[in-house]
């Protein structure tokens, strides 16, 4: 399938690894020029060559934390009319709702919410006037079913999908699409690292915590990071401009509800 | 009806007018006793004055923003241990996305959402351990339509709801519910206000801007303010135990989605 | 809290026992005359007379299976304008779906969808015209969250909120609201009855089945009939005139799902 | 983007024009040999040929209403062990909830609701043993978003949706998924023949009555049929094998709720 973008230009946030870096192998596989970034040089600047020398596009990698203006700025530097954006970032860890003050919502709120919409902010007019924009943003299945652990991921996750899906109704009619996905326990190194809090909370083995993950989920395996790269990617495509606002679970069919 | 909860107590945020005042009526009015709040003092007296005078309950007055700490200490101090807690609020003014900066962002958080959250985080252990409580969110029917122009309300709320959401699970095995009111167009100061707004800033008349208010509700009328509170006593009721995690809209049954 | 509907009238289907008398119970309180309706004579009539006694309301009981059009007939002939209705039936029961064949989905969905509908159809325009109705229909919690054991009883209760939801959106100008309850393991015969399902099946006592009931449960306890009763009796309120459309989950806080 | 399908089959309910064949011409475009049903000969045996003729993949007509027993039987006598299928069918016409009797119920219910359901009892066993199964249905927006002159459409879809969601909880584990799409307004015949429809009801041209169409979907215009069928040929992919039990709105961004 052509997904129509061969030559558009993305910037993909946290793309150095896990999820983002599967998002930034689909599109370099259609032809997409990236701007990369991630915190750890090293991954970044692997990621860039890799996928330039494999596929051809231009890769321009920007290390450092895409929630701070100054790497919004960079990213925009490297790309100033961007086609498509992956707002991605590592979620905050597992805390009980007692152990959540002030400055810690305050920390989570900026970077999992306010940030993001502070850079599609930046490029959804110009979008809007070149006529073609897709944004996507890396969320969780949580989102739809909360879990009283993970307030500091589903609140402010929720506002987020909540402010880009009213932004969606006046930006599609300019063929700027706006959607969110959803995953649950793809096979990154969030999941092992999650395993290995398990293990070492819980006394039990690394892959006793990993055969808790896969049972946890109704596919009985954990999701391919190739998988969620494809998705986005067609999320991306030209064919898919007439779809937005919506938010896709990728959770091995886990959810509960019929909506 | 008796909802069984004479005698109880309840610290009720921004109760002094509209639908919070409306809240602390139907409350007043099945013997609970009562904290009032709100910004202004002549309000929150004449409130605790009407309510004590016409149903008997103990009345306590706190004049103040019941978004900061002070306030949250002056609550507490005036009930330790509250049955029935009314998370509400001034929403924020309608904003092009594009004017919303990261200052707006972190205030309308913090007040909208934070806020509320760090006033349960004090009170939700002893409900727990009283084995009775009654949490309610005033929110708005936009947290499931968001509009391009109410980003900074439907967001912080979303978020709010969703965290709730996660802690209600936990919660309702100790007997403690927690449910969020969604109301839409109700025949408060607010939406005489919403009124003026479009009256100055489109150049119609008053009626004019009520009638397309009016207009935009599938039942042809505004909502009364009574009918908020009553449906919020309800929600407060010992027979509502079993009822938790909701978001009732309270709408003239205009939201067109199916759930 | 007076309900304000003294001396209206009621169509309560299947009302004889269970979750249906303890609507018939919550309204009789407020002073409705109530037309009962059960398949066994002797149930309907104890219902009947208990609650003629208890609350002098007028109380006429119909005997015979509500999902037919002869019931229908008598209903409508005992109480020719009924301001409340009560949908309400017995589920089918669980099966695989590789069982269902045409026969069985037709005759579970006459029952359980069809037959609802076409009485809403004799009563609604009448609601309308004398600006008053409360309709609303028993379904159960699992149309938000299908069990693929349960396809009989989900497909046809979704596909029925689904109508009911669309009539809503006219019916409200009128004040006639349309509304569903989403009960889940509330503590009436059915669950007896699954108990002893559970028991037979797979070799546990009685005691066990109950307990794993209850362990389902996020409140840890099954629901009581006269939370349900009462809930219903606030739905058909007069101040409940601003609620329509909604599916409100009676559920002990169950439900996963944010919305 | 491969999708990692060719050489599979499918089995194409109401194939030869419209959404229907929009589907086919995906698939085909990826090397999916295809069964193309629909009740007009000429059309199906064009459709056809046209496909195999231009992708080269194996194409069998089946002429007959896809709503039957009869057909199902030669739908599985042409391909006994589809590795896709697609439930697709023409919808009901509109009509108001007051005219629709018993006998209507039963029939739009049967042909939209069980017949499907009975088709997939008859594939879903295999695809689960072969360890490769994507079901798709083609329902409506409107699913979500209930109109009350079109109950004899969503009732029924919105009671299948709910049974293929319980079933995919189960089917996710052998690798055979189940979606909904939900298109609204493609440029397809049916809008055609919607627009003249109300052309003559409403005494307005053609050319606005199409723009009507245009202007209820927040898009700007009408869906294009490849985009249709190019979402579902994705959600029929190899790597999409993580993703089940959804519903994928396909309305130009219309759709009101945030979820």
């Amino acid at each position: 399938m052509d997904l129509g973008i061969g030559g558009r230009s993305a910037v993909l946030m946290a793309s150095s690894r896990g999820l983002g870096r599967a998002c930034a192998e689909s599109l370099a596989r259609e032809g997409v020029h990236l701007v990369i970034n991630g915190r750890t040089r090293a991954d970044v600047e692997r990621t860039c060559d890799e996928l330039h020398r494999t596929f051809g596009v231009t890769t321009t990698p920007i290390v450092g934390d895409a929630t701070t203006a100054r790497v919004h700025d960079e990213l925009l530097a490297a790309c100033p009319e961007p086609d498509i954006v992956l707002l991605n970032g590592e979620g905050p860890p597992p805390s009980a709702f007692s152990d959540i003050d002030a400055d810690m919502w305050a920390d989570t709120l900026q970077r999992t919410m306010v940030s993001p919409l502070l850079f599609v902010q930046r490029v959804i007019d110009g979008m809007q006037q070149r006529r073609f924009g897709r944004i996507i943003a890396v969320s969780s299945a949580m989102v739809k079913s909360p879990n009283p652990l993970m307030s500091m991921s589903h609140g402010p996750r929720l506002g987020l999908t909540g402010v880009l899906k009213g932004l969606s109704k006046s930006a599609v009619a300019h063929n700027v699409t706006i959607n969110t996905l959803l995953p649950e326990r793809f096979d990154t190194g969030r999941q092992q690292q999650m395993a290995e809090l398990v293990m070492r909370h819980r006394g039990i083995t690394y892959d006793e915590a990993r055969a808790e993950q896969v049972a946890s989920i109704k596919a009985g395996r954990l999701g391919r990071p190739e998988e969620f790269g494809d998705t986005f990617a067609f999320v991306c495509s030209a064919q898919a401009g007439y779809m937005s606002g919506q938010s896709i679970q990728l959770d091995g069919g886990s959810y509960d509800g019929v909506f």
